[in-house]
């Protein structure tokens, strides 16, 4: 069901910062986006483009960021979620759902940082990690 | 530098448990592999192939495995570090160091769980990622 790891996202403190370790560090110069703030998400994104996925760094924006509490316990950073693709999020859902995991929120789908309908799994019943749907 | 996004490794307490969830509720079945125990990395693994990427699933083995602390912080399991591919561990090695990233152990390469050199960044110089580069 599962198909590309679409992107690992990495909560930091300061994205430009974070930015800058891959950008020179790294020498990923020009696959290393400006920081981008999703006010609906919560975050300010930045995403490196690797040749086979992407790494999107996320800070918090504005109050009740949904990585506050995240970041709280992880205070340097850490890896935040892994975001697989798939073909139907409503239909992934309702199979997760029919499986007895827990969907974040409401359960309906959002609209997600690259403008299309994802869904969170709660991390309890996946081995602690908080796993991202995205429909492609 | 940074080449492909190798794997994504989780670490969990019981690899023949989280196996499980990606071959049957994420519908992965034959993708996923038999749990391999690698005595030299001090960790059992079980590997998921994604389209693009996989996923290491890693359970401690045997005693003073290297994610027996991790493990004890996050009982449940987390994401424990993501492995990018370089073209030349040495001097990758070297340009890290020469910007003052830290190594973990010794800074020689080792021989990762797929049989290629591997170096481990630590997490204080990467916002708190522990980072593996592979030589391919």
């Amino acid at each position: 069901m599962l198909g590309r790891l679409n992107h690992v996202a990495i909560a930091v403190p300061n994205v430009a910062d974070a930015a800058r370790v891959y950008r020179d560090t790294f020498g990923m110069g020009a696959k290393v986006s400006r920081p981008v703030r999703q006010p609906d998400q919560g975050v300010t994104t930045v995403f490196v483009e690797l040749p086979n996925t992407k790494i999107e760094l996320i800070e918090p924006l504005g109050p009740n960021s949904p990585i506050d509490k995240f970041l709280q316990r992880h205070k340097a950073g850490a890896i935040h979620h892994v975001c697989y693709e798939v073909e139907d999020i409503v239909a992934a859902r309702d199979h997760m759902r029919a499986l007895g995991a827990t969907i974040t929120g409401n359960g309906e789908p959002t609209i997600g940082a690259h403008g299309k309908p994802v869904i969170f799994l709660h991390p309890r019943d996946f081995n602690g990690t908080l796993i991202e749907l995205e429909q492609v």
